[in-house]
């Protein structure tokens, strides 16, 4: 069976010394996060993760959820109880304002907690976690009075929230939903329709579940112009907060995935259910990007989730297999055969899981501290600043991280040579775990002409300008230093993608297929580069406290190999890349319908 | 639910065309591949797999196989009688020399087969797939009389037969094997042990099933070089051929996979069980390597298969699916939305597939050739440099073949964005059933040292010269034609490969790590080049047929432009690998277990 460990040492590094989060103790709710309380939330939060959702993952993808001739829908064996726990605990309530009932933190512990959580379980983390994007929602678009019936009980957890956007005939696009809502006289309207791929539609975790749903008024403009987000509650609430009738909304069937079973994926019907507006009609995919947002950096995180949790097993496999010798002869002569840790091709998939884990952990609490710094930094031009990073940089974490996240799981699965293909291993189930989190919140092409399209030209490509200086500034900081070495590979990293972007800025306009042909290079290009960066952040960091003498010399030591690691084995791609974005869209989109139908 | 159609065009266009295959009628066996037969064994080949194992792959995938109390084994519905029409259609027999009561075709009409099983149904295939290599086995290293009793009944398919190499401690380190065979007085061996990973090991598709199973005998060096190959038949046959007395020999269980649910995969139990040398004593290794030469072939040819199967369902539903509108302004205007055809990201996705399906299916048919022309070629030196060729090329046809075969299926399920993670659609499957290719028979690191620590070396480094001027000899026939910008695209990746080949040479010595280290990376950069080759000759025959205005043009013409798309989008990653393979082991090898520990 599979184990985790949360990684909090490295994640304390990540916090403290590569972040320095005690540093913004000046900022709202910073102030709380001391040393200590910072310590206390890693350690903790890893303890309840390693210790109470980690062990329900193989059984929640063995188990399934379960869905009565009722509707209703029981979570594998397990999950109820370990929900109450973390309810207990208050980990829900982290990072959400004291005004909401929440602590107040900042982000930046919000991702360690979502980090860990998604690790250890991801189907269970998806309940929680979507939520989240939920009261974002709420939050940025409701009524007082919503906010004040809806978000405190989903802040503490006692109610979940879910998103229901995706229709059988539309997903990326929906100006094509069909879902009605039919004004009442009360003020609340009917909805009447059929969502799918419902994450955490229906379950036994909590008494309600608040649903929202995109939804299309009478004579609503037939494009994304015309949705509009409802409140849809499982369970009605009385004036009072209490809960009243049931709504007229069930659970059809829960979806046979590929993984994530442990989660209830459902297909939702609304039956003139009773929902409440949310903000303006017909400014519905607005209120739905503010949850988008929020979820798509859970997403990235779900992508360094079962990189973390495979590349942990492998290295105990590697330790553990014997198999052959070591090329430059037995490493352990009394042993009959060798650790596979020896093998070059072993230690190198554990090297590239290394690199990405630790690269990608960086970066996803590096966005979140962004998050922060958009609602709490001093002046209006950081707030700005951090608020344009964090827009670049989301489809990159997302996209990239996911790509990447899939991609080294299965290498860690590879490491198990054949038992990684047996169930009981767990190692197919990171696999087919981690395959979602490419596909939903937005596809990954979705992502990349998210990055390409909107992003990269925005306010005259202003982000991306401040992106390349925030790249250029740490390179220029490892000028002449013992690190230089890895800053010029990075500097090389970066004048591609530079040049990449140049020949957007010359090509896409007459055409924009030249674009859309590149887009996917290019995000994965700028994953790359951006996470280059963490590595020479962590790098000079790493050097800094080498000078000291520190107690954990090993740990600092290792950041710089795996530095180097990344330079030599990551940053390379980034040039062949760049060709494939400037070999255009010719070739790509020249062929009709009919040169791929498999001809007899 | 997913669908199938044999591509008869392109496999009638790299058989007749690229190989030239009627022109090889002087050659044993050839005679009788007359144009005729070959579109006859193509269409009706193509026709049963489409027809009958494609509709039976899904149901295999949900149902599995099932044990029973007594040990024995139910293939899922429909498998037995799909067996008993594809023994009666002979499909089986094709391949093999007459003398043993083949057809004696060459092996590039049962390879054409061999990859029409594959891609309609992975699982079913491996029931006869894996006998052919214990078929080669027998034929290479065991008696007349076993070659009398045994190899007839199983080309006819009416046994079926397993390798059973693996044991719970050791899979790639056969040294270390445990399963002991005991002389009989009677000249049999008495074995006994337990093997897993058995496919077909046990199931009710035929009445015998001829188990070659690796054991030590008593007082065997306790090496590689201590391993002998037995016949251990599951019922015993008389010496008159009939079935005698049921072998001491049971199926333990069925192991729970990711994928290839279909096939009966076992753990097998030896209980003193009579079984036959094959061969000589304690040189049942090399006999182990030529049933694996000829089944890495085949695991190869599953790569290109969930490719191709996976990539006709991308495009069937890429034009079916409407999601918004392309990018330079609404295709269909009168509809709500274009289809996701439209959008380079999803074109892109489908170039990629189409550019590796075709391109892998000439380079396994063309490895297919090389197998005939070493058994059948009129020169001696013509045997000698096919079989040189296609021992070089061996491990990357196995290696990246399913790397990349994996890879692309996983791009075809995200074309289908939400649905492809859901089962019924059938592209989770595909994605299951490809990565155990990556795995079985050698996993695709054992692959690359096969390729780099052995093959490149051997005879002073002839394999992979005689490679190089294959290569430079296709690019100095395009110099001056219209295809130029395709050979120089493609002498430019060949000269990475160079490059990288040399650097070995000046590192590796010195330290085996340098070669280790960066041989995953050249097997990469190899298949790259190596299917290159295959489009620049594909384009060579597609420019010709086109000066002679063909009926079918766009079928040339598409080749043309799909070969520019090989050119544009996978030859500029050869320069990337070269880079990271010259990175050395370093950085790859400094850290010790210590520093791959999560600390807390």
């Amino acid at each position: 069976m599979p184990t985790y460990t949360a990684p909090t040492r490295d994640t304390r590094f990540v916090v403290n010394e590569v972040l320095d989060l005690p540093s913004y103790g000046n900022l709202p709710g910073f102030e709380s996060a001391t040393p200590d309380m910072i310590d206390t939330v890693i350690n903790e939060a890893g303890k309840f993760c390693a210790e109470v959702l980690a062990p329900l993952n193989q059984i929640g993808d063995q188990e399934g959820c379960t869905r009565h001739a009722d509707g209703s829908v029981t979570t594998p064996t397990g999950f109820k109880q370990a929900y109450e726990q973390y309810r207990e605990s208050g980990w829900g309530t982290l990072a959400h304002p004291e005004a909401h009932g929440g602590q107040g933190m900042p982000h930046v512990l919000g991702f360690v907690v979502e980090e860990f959580m998604a690790t250890s379980n991801q189907a269970f983390a998806m309940y929680p976690g979507l939520t989240n994007g939920a009261i974002s929602a709420i939050v940025a678009a409701g009524s007082d009075k919503q906010k004040e019936t809806y978000v405190p009980k989903m802040v503490s957890g006692e109610w979940l929230g879910t998103m229901n956007l995706t229709e059988p005939h539309c997903g990326t696009d929906l100006g094509l939903i069909r879902t009605k809502a039919e004004p009442q006289a009360d003020g609340s309207y009917a909805i009447t329709g059929t969502k799918i791929f419902i994450s955490s539609g229906e379950h036994d975790l909590t008494d309600n579940i608040i649903h929202l749903v995109l939804a299309k008024t009478p004579g609503a403009p037939d494009s994304s112009k015309g949705i509009s987000l409802f409140i849809v509650p499982k369970v009605l609430v009385n004036e009072d907060g209490s809960l009243g009738e049931k709504n007229t909304l069930a659970c059809g069937s829960i979806e046979h995935k590929m993984g994530i079973h442990g989660n209830s994926t459902c297909v939702m019907n609304y039956d003139g259910a009773t929902g409440y507006m949310v903000g303006e009609e017909n400014r519905g995919l607005a209120a739905m990007f503010i949850m988008m947002n929020a979820a798509r950096l859970g997403v990235g995180i779900q992508g360094l989730g079962q990189a973390e949790v495979s590349y942990q097993n492998a290295v105990n496999y590697a330790l553990d297999r014997r198999q052959g010798r070591a090329l430059t002869g037995p490493a352990e002569p009394e042993a009959k055969a060798d650790p596979i840790f020896v093998h070059p091709d072993v230690r190198r998939m554990l090297m590239d899981g290394k690199a990405f884990s630790e690269g990608m952990r960086a970066l996803a609490l590096w966005g979140a501290l962004q998050v922060d710094l958009t609602h709490k930094a001093q002046t209006e031009e950081e707030r700005e600043r951090a608020d344009m990073l964090i827009s670049l940089m989301t489809p990159v974490i997302k996209g990239y991280g996911t790509d990447k996240g899939y991609a080294i799981a299965t290498d860690m699965q590879q490491v198990y040579g054949g038992h990684g293909y047996i169930q009981e291993w767990g190692m197919d189930q990171f696999v087919r775990d981690a395959r979602i989190a490419m596909i939903y919140e937005g596809t990954n092409g979705v992502q990349a002409m998210d990055l390409c399209g909107r992003k990269l030209a925005r306010d005259g490509g202003k982000a991306i300008q401040a992106f390349f200086e925030l790249v250029g500034d740490e390179v220029a900081a490892v000028k002449g230093t013992d690190l230089e070495d890895i800053g010029t590979a990075l500097e090389k990293a970066l004048g591609q993608q530079q040049q990449a972007t140049m020949w957007f800025m010359q090509n896409a306009m007459q055409n924009p297929n030249q674009l859309g042909a590149g887009a996917h290079h290019y995000m994965t290009m700028m994953g790359i580069v951006t996470i280059g960066l963490m590595w020479l952040k962590m790098a000079r960091v790493a050097a800094e406290a080498l000078k000291g003498e520190p107690e954990d010399k090993a740990f600092y030591e290792a950041k710089l190999v795996t530095a180097r690691y990344y330079a030599d084995r990551f940053l390379p791609d980034c040039g062949a890349l760049r060709r494939k974005i400037e070999a255009g869209s010719e070739n790509l989109m020249t062929l009709g319908e009919e040169a791929f139908a498999t001809a007899a």
